[in-house]
């Protein structure tokens, strides 16, 4: 099967379903991680967003080789500046029929940061519209099975699928790792947002918490677009 | 594996899960049907409670039959009178441990007939106890994997889990058939409550309306008393 | 009375509130439906949006008939392209002024499809600004008594507002099926969307199974914006 | 048609639904007010409880008088003692029996006061056995339509159903004024509960806020067991 | 410590949080009210944009006077035609730097008047971006501390955090008395929303009802975007 | 001020609120840790009740002095069998009486084991019987302010207000640390409960989690009976 997780910013891949992303890579899935945006804002004021473009794509490429995925991909918006529109909506359109996956990871629409919110809608909106033969774009339409939205435990996201992670947590935090230029961003920035201090152990509390909650070392929680009947109540 | 499904009333069992039932028993699970009561109260004013639960009794048996259940029990409580009491509890406990059940399936503690409140209660305090050592009854302690409540979709239960019983709705629908009695007992004494009129056809639309909502021809709905984590997003 | 139902796409009436609808107009209510877009995209990809627009639009035509409605009105938005914006507001400011319709009813704002999210803000809008003076448009300003959105059971939708439309389900289901074009879009198409899958049996299924949730046949559920009072607790 | 209001405290009924209660008797609805207690802890120390039974019960009547209402009623339960019991609900049977009301207006079951969530649990229960022939009690089986539950907005009682009850917010506070003890015991005693001091002027503005929020003067609102259809979305 | 109230419309302040900004002002903390628009669209068809704008600049100082705030700003967008753009948010991006407060204050997102929902959704935004420095604006950024959203307790609005206005409710009434082109216009217009009708009293109502529901004499509700731990349950 | 924590079993007082109870009692607090039971079922089979009883009862002072508290006390209930009765919530009136308590913390009510909803709702009566002459104990009437009612992040429970316990975190661990037999049980027993498994890491994890959601190191959670206004929007 193939996997396509789309993030507004770097990072947001390791924090939001990097353990998932390795498992499924582990066992032989296509996974792809496209980016909105390079992270240009991630910066201190003495970079230029170009700068800090040119740095954050090398780390995604770190952490996409650390989860084991088989592509990164860059979609070319600009960070903080992610726009709810029927071009951008296209664009993502564009962006399924591509990789024609079975199943769409991406941010939940009532997340806090803008670009998040934007992400979440104009790639529900395209996955409604990629199926649809009068729609033209360049690649062919395609039909995922579902969509998968994910977002930090600690905001008002609400799981309702659960992961096991247990055995790729160090992997997940593997990847976070690679986005060192964060880490420093972070510290001297002194944090838009509190909850994004410390982040290496905020996240294994994080999966640890919720794995407890669900049975397991570790998790990652999901929820899904369409729910789904499964075959037996325990296999 | 083993399912234990503990439910108030003989017609309790097709109505709420007959479908999953009838489904997990023809994959060569083990399937247990254990009510509660007898449904004395289920008849007009020319019969005697005794009377109703001699009917009512072969109805179960035959209606565990067309689910091709392996075992039909009765719990000895009085229909409207299942109390919730510390000795209530541990009668249930031993009932568990008897059973031994991987599964339990019973009613949610909302639901509108106080019986079925009882009995949700009652099961799923048991659960808690059926492990502990130092809770003396007859059987050996057990340890239950996890509880599913059921519901009908037309009260204010929620369901998060879906089993598709596409192939087995004209079982449950055969099953309900059985129950004969009340079928005439709904007719004559006018409706407690107008949702049981036309039970067959209303459990028919249900079917298909959950099926709708999850993707596939017809399906029973469940809420999970623990969440639990899964492998992958799909296999 | 005066009714306006605004909907997105051609089939959409009939499906929403089609017995409502038709209930409305059998008593003598002046009733409406205008169409945001004539559903140029539901086509294969042999016709162009232009021989699908012209099929739909008759089907519309044919639909409204069979409802018994007095108008059928399309709005010039395009399928699948349906804008959030100031001057689209102001389109749908001026329709409610033209109609001066005393109870619109609309698509609920989350809903799946992003034209009737659109569909949704835009008429909810437009009822606030149509009763301002300074807003100028064509006609004059108007004051309707309530919203009322509709959704499909089987979504995220909370009706609160229950029309019982016992008599009217094979009208509903008899507009749903001037749409023949979208009956051959769906089969062909393969299904953006499980859910639309025999539409005729599901809806059907819907319909009565909110009608024992509240005791009569079948009905049809709605989310008034405000809440309002009645004289009596039975009449 | 005939209402009957089952409170737990001799001042519940015009706190809770005293504007509803009188506006259908009014319009010539027989109304019954059923009190489960005389209030008997509502005094201060020096009092007994017999003396506080004794005042109490005069206020019921003159608030009932003042209501308009046909019958005062009280059922013998103990202040701060009413149990959740076979016994009990088989007691609120006979009382629904021998008053076959159409509508029972009562507490919601979570509410704060531990009777108020027994008498709601106690009704509801009656409510589903009072139809049944083999329930045998003093009076014949009977069938109301609905249980209309009711809370202080200040609690965490949602209403969905409202009834306007503009020109009889001074009947109901009119009725409260009657329960002089209580002002008196909440003024000596200092408070149980702060939303109980100055109880006129808060319930006037309760009624005042809850009639803004939907369309009149004042308003009571009620949650009831069953949602039920209506005809028309405006008649 | 520095409050800054963003409200859509002049009379927004004293409506939604007047109590508030009155109590925190004398106790001498820095209060900036900046309206987003001067309420162009609130006069009668015969008054241009342009004479409402003025009558209501002027009330809207009037009203800040009675308030005791230090600083009433007019941000320059246009009644009723609010748009959620990045533009837009950049200059809300450069209110925020301006003023540099410690809390925001602001319409809540789903709030019904459509300049409410933009105008919450542009602060909310801004907010995140205010921080960053490569989002370059007139002035050095800043990182307030948290945005406290309000709305009308007759809404869906959901209040978490209640400050007490016990001796602040006359003044917050004072305030909305200075909007005298808003009584009128309410009186002549016939009402966009009935629950503007009779302002005062509904207001002085709503003050009181929370204030019971929180145990003071009257209180004003708010929904932080993030929770915050406190020291200790009680001080 | 006095905090009385009444808890169903020994080691629930350092898991639900250990941080808060030490914090308290570090600032000069009276605070009491009232345990409904000993435990008594929390023994392998090889253990009698009264063994594993006077155990824990040793236990529970270790863990106490750990936290601080000022008393520790045994109500003399047992393990499992915590019964809603009226005779029960009497002497739950006797107990708050005693100590007087500004602040009642304790289980909420929907939480899993049935002692803890026992509990929970046993004390919330109690809360309302405390304060009325009328109900005659051992002890003089009293009126604490508030219940704080407690659950772990994990399950149903919605916390509403925070406790910042950073630097008492360690405390915590080291109070659940005196519960020495209850993790040999866990370990011999193989959990009643998944959740309870390595049960320092969890709870520090936990503590972790709500810490980042409210800006700060490590927190516990609280959902209180009565919601209370505070002064400013910031101190």
């Amino acid at each position: 099967m193939k996997l396509l997780a789309i993030v507004a910013h770097p990072d947001d891949a390791a924090i939001f379903c990097g353990g998932t992303l390795a498992k499924h890579a582990e066992r032989g899935d296509h996974v792809t991680v496209a980016h909105m945006t390079r992270g240009e804002y991630g910066g201190l004021g003495s970079d230029t967003e170009e700068d800090v473009a040119t740095v954050r794509t090398e780390e995604s490429r770190a952490a996409g080789d650390v989860l084991g995925v088989d592509e990164v991909e860059f979609l070319g918006f600009k960070d903080g500046r992610v726009e709810y529109s029927l071009e951008n909506r296209l664009a993502l359109v564009d962006t399924l029929r591509k990789y024609d996956p079975d199943v769409v990871l991406t941010h939940f629409k009532d997340d806090m940061h803008p670009d998040h919110q934007a992400t979440a809608r104009l790639v529900t909106d395209a996955y409604y519209m990629a199926s649809l033969p009068l729609v033209e774009t360049d690649f062919e339409p395609c039909d995922p099975d579902n969509i998968y939205f994910f977002g930090k435990p600690t905001s008002s996201f609400e799981a309702e699928t659960f992961v096991d992670i247990s055995g790729y947590l160090d992997t997940k935090i593997g990847a976070l790792e690679q986005h060192v230029s964060q880490i420093d961003f972070l510290i001297d920035h002194g944090g838009i947002d509190a909850e994004f201090d410390n982040l290496v152990d905020s996240l294994r509390a994080e999966g640890m918490t919720l794995g407890k909650r669900v049975g397991c070392e570790a998790a990652e929680g999901f929820a899904p677009l369409h729910e789904q009947a499964r075959d037996f109540l325990m296999d």
